[in-house]
């Protein structure tokens, strides 16, 4: 461990967090910078200040920022650029947010003149990979700490008794252990542990935070529509929102109607299953409509190019390589697909259900006249498909008669 | 073309194919053997054999088949251990179903001595391409007659008038253009065409023939459990069912909840975009079912090397090419997947939605006590991460470091 | 066949091609552009001007143009950058030139208000796919002629008399059938055909001409180094050169080593396999000295993505889809690549050999403090590399686990 | 460090894996079970009986073994099937004998009742991994012992001391550092470290051991034939031979003809670059003549689907993951494809360079009757070329048309 004097503590303004905060000075002689971002989890920012301060950080080190615009614009529309999805169907909300995190620790850092980082992800996850990856791609001399994988403070009782003789205060509702653990922010929140932990019994009621139960949702559909320009949402029905306005928005719209739960069993990168319960309201809707509206604008080409990418690219940013040569090389290829990806698509929300219903776009590839069944005006010979299917099966004919044998 | 004195008719029994049967006889003066397989397109295939004969067909020339079992055990199956979806959302059901029909017209072939086979495909679609290239692969020298590429009976008009000249029954339906055109099998209905050509337009109500309006499903969600061995759907709420019996019990269920709808523009093989509308309802339920049971038996290498693989095996499929070496050499990686991907799956169904609720299995990977947040009793040592951690960021650390400055 | 008349014919001033200029002419009636390029084909050009002239053509209508630098610029030199080989070892000599010379032909159609162009490639090749694709993703609208596919002068004696009926002067070399045909520019030299049909029998040593053959090359080794900047050659021994000066000084120092020949049996796009001889000289030596200095310079993340889409790239090319989006969006990822892709290489040319026997960067990523047998002052730590190993271990563990009954 | 007995060791005889033999039962207090194996690495392996007995280790705890077939059989030709080369160049020799190896140590430790292997490699390098992962594997029970990544004996000095301080004799010329390390075996000599770590510095020429100078190689060349069925070697010359004896004959021919040497920087899998020289001699010739006789016999589907998998494919066995169920998938694909890759192949070997000159074979799908530039009887109708590059072109027509705004 190299000679480090002063920390910069991803610091959410919970007890554990705090826990962290205050060991890194007592067990480590650290000084602490917090961190806390609004990233959309739903929670105020702000109460972390007054608990930091009260923990004896002088106020030029806490940080608390709302990233909420760069975490949409930056992070979440670009990945869903590519309509990743993990393992065939995670929305990665967890797995984006990561990296910002570890920017900005690297970056205040540098500011603060401080030599580490530290983050509160225990040892069996991803995060904790996703938070130091990123960390070191930014800064290659970096420290991280993560005292998950360092103290003794395992079970639920150590860390509360410890707290309290650390003048630490806990609320009443985080002295026993939660039923499960939780990862917010404007993309998802997530559900893991304890009685998620077997994958063969339904997910309890009180899991959900995010939508309602689908049962419960308006009995009639809804139906919206979102415009793209160059790949990314731009506007709900018409009205132009930033997004961050416009995934917020479309979280309410999917709360309201149940949309975006997702039950999985995943591979972690750490090389276990473990089984979670996600909600993407808005996520799902947004993943939706975008491979809609790519549907009419892009060229099939690149549309399967894309296809085949895709797994490489969500597994990047599920194990933690935001930052990597080869996100950055597939981002550029994603990313000049994405040129002409304009236009509205129109979707139909009902219970649980999202659907494509129609879309539309100033650079659509679709060709009425080409398709019809009507009198196409010359547009297409059909007599060229004899000869295109002639050569394409050239190499299966040589390939029969040699076996025929 | 080669010399050919009597051809295989892919036969339905309907106008067209009855029109084509008729032109094969006098415009091209071949002797027609007519083919009628039963698919589960839910219609009735005996018909076809008096329609055959009162076109003076002798009955040792009309082959009637049911061929679901081998459809749904062959087929159908097999793609779905793949999770083929082609362009992220399409389960392939018109396209796995045309290597079937091919491989039974070249077979009758053989058995008839005839030198041709004949289909009702026109020239702007992929199934002529789907029913030739498997055509070819099975016998080289076999020679494809496709009269929509060849004749001049393009206007609706035009072919009732000729079918009047030639003794054919044309139903009072028939006699117009209908409004869209359809396709159906065991797996799915498919509907493209006029009323649908417009792909901003909502799909009307009447198109919709295999599933109930999602918002006329039931009202409480209804929980199924279906068994796979080897990658297989072996049973439904434990009782066995034959592939072909599964697929229609699950399809029954999807009919009744509004599941499998799909409204899509794709990108066909010939080169232009096109609009469908798909109903899938026994097909997305096992599709998802089949994911369920993959998440805790199969491992992640396995896993992620088939998510990869998939676009291109579901593009070979799409474009016609099942009967091909590469589509095999990737069937021989999937289906050494599958050998321990045994279990039960419990799927909740509800108004169009169709969720994984909960995953068993005597060969699960899923180890609760390596992923529990409890003590794991040494199952699992969180030091090792830091390693793990430290060497996969090296690279990316000798990268920061070289471009820092 | 749409109405035209005037077209533009990629003209070498050769036999063949001057009966094409004819025959468009007289048996088509259209006013005839023709085009000419040097692409370091190793023959003049200027001589096609005075048989254009002859044929009638007038001045204005006759281009002539030197494209070497445009072609290893913006052609063979992005080529080099994804180590793109086809079939494992063809360096797309052939097929690279091919867009060039479309995108010529579009232009000076657009410029001399023809309506379509012409080429002299054969109905069984690829070139003419090539150049065809590369014309109609230019300009959708432009009529492309291809009198090998359409006219009835098959045989040599058929083209050799109807060129003496219609005034073209026939060499007498050229009288008979060549014992094979040959491609050449400033990348390579192709021969196919006749001679080399049998792929059991050796090549003939009259075939080679863009190289000595090995045994007869210098007995002792030669020693170069080539400079890259962001991935493209720039130096020869210090000294600068453009692209296409360094690849023709390249071809010299491979000529007289006997470098880059290459007997190949490769698969065609229309379905067939062929033989054929490539020389290669200066691609090969660059081609090395390319993987040379991305060996010390190039993320290992990157280096892998880049191999793994080499292959798609590479026959995309082969196929002739360089003017298309998939090829850009695997350019876009490759060039990213590429910035820091600079230094030096050192290589030995003997008899046929070109080994990579040495490399230096500014921007090195070998670090010989992490890898060296010595002490490394604590640059790495060997104990990481068993955390490393058990996480990486851990779910072919719990595989065994499953598995071991 | 789970409570072990007895321990099998990966033991050469040396002085390095003496040391390692005696460290375990001093300062471990393990009984130790040796296992020697001819991997064809050119020495001697009896006199490690010897060695063992003399450090006190019972007779039937020694296991002495040629596993010179099953290497060659069972791990270098299938590896072969698919071509595969790490990073473009490398033939992967010392990364496919590693799993050989932790395969019988695993096995031997089940019939010695053993619980733990050990091995000799550092923690900086590859091999540990390797040995490792197919360890776990196979076993996942096992213990694995790594001294080099736990002890303190990491200067030369400090291990002689400690040799001689234990009654293990310290041959002459092991006193001091080597210039460099190497690693043998029937496919290859790798040789790094010391001499070789600046990689702008050439190779000196003592490194090499196993292939005479390309400069000394004979002035003629030497032709060959390789036969092959289904994929493997079966013969040289028409002379039948067993998969260990073809390669060994082929080493002696790629030493006499200085063919094989390859001079690489290239990505370890813990995360640094690091350069090796190899020398593959018959490998080189082998892999050559593989890729020859896929020419003619394998179809395009399938060789491009290989050449797309071989990186991934390279990728897991140089990372150790041969015993995994992805590399499992891969390779069922790839050997489905070899089943008509039978005939011969001529090859060419002359200092340094070996050319593929001739290939037949009885299952070739080279159809001279298709490619001929005569008159080729109606094989091919060259009209079905205009409608399959039509249609090919038409997804790039509608995208021009769009976008030429």
């Amino acid at each position: 461990m190299p000679d480090i004097s002063r920390v910069v503590l991803a610091y959410s303004g919970g007890l554990d967090t705090s826990v962290i905060a205050k060991w890194l000075m007592v067990e480590r002689g650290l000084e602490v910078v917090t961190f806390t971002a609004d990233l959309g989890q739903g929670e105020e920012i702000e109460p972390a200040r007054a608990k930091a301060r009260a923990m004896g950080i002088p106020a030029e080190h806490i940080f608390i920022e709302d990233l909420r615009e760069e975490f949409a614009r930056d992070f979440v529309f670009p990945m869903m650029r590519a309509n990743a999805r993990y393992e065939g169907d995670y929305l990665l909300g967890t797995s984006i947010a990561r990296p910002l995190i570890s920017k900005r620790l690297v970056e205040i850092a540098r500011e603060t003149g401080a030599d580490a980082i530290a983050h509160g992800a225990t040892g069996k996850g991803n995060d904790q990979v996703r938070f130091e990856l990123s960390a070191y791609a930014l800064d290659p001399d970096i420290t991280v700490i993560a005292p998950w994988r360092e103290w003794n403070l395992t079970s639920r009782t150590a860390l509360v008794d410890w707290a309290e003789a650390h003048q630490i205060q806990v609320p009443k509702d985080k002295r026993g252990d939660s039923p499960f653990s939780t990862d917010a922010n404007l993309l998802h929140t997530s559900s893991e542990g304890k009685v998620l932990e077997d994958p063969w019994e339904e997910t309890p009621d009180y899991v959900y935070s995010r939508t309602v139960d689908p049962q419960d949702a308006p009995d009639t559909p809804e139906t919206i529509e979102i415009g793209f320009e160059c790949g990314d949402g731009v506007s709900l029905n018409a009205e132009r929102l930033s997004p961050a306005e416009l995934l917020a928005a479309l979280n309410d719209l999917g709360r309201r109607h149940g949309i975006g739960r997702l039950d999985l069993v995943e591979n972690r990168f750490v090389g276990m299953k473990s089984r979670g319960m996600y909600e993407t309201p808005g996520g799902e809707i947004y993943a939706r409509a975008h491979r809609g509206i790519e549907q009419i604008t892009l060229d099939r080409g690149a549309a399967h190019l894309k296809d085949e990418l895709m797994p490489r690219y969500a597994e990047l940013i599920y194990n933690g390589f935001w930052f990597s040569p080869e996100r950055e090389m597939l981002q550029a290829a994603i990313d000049l697909s994405q040129q002409s990806v304009n236009g509205t698509v129109r979707l139909k929300l009902y219970k649980g259900n999202v659907w494509v219903v129609g879309r539309k776009s100033p650079n659509t590839l679709y060709s009425q006249a080409h398709v019809t069944f009507e009198d196409d005006a010359g547009a297409y010979d059909q007599k060229d498909a004899a000869g295109f299917i002639k050569l394409n099966a050239l190499r299966l004919r040589l390939l029969a008669r040699r076996d025929r044998g």
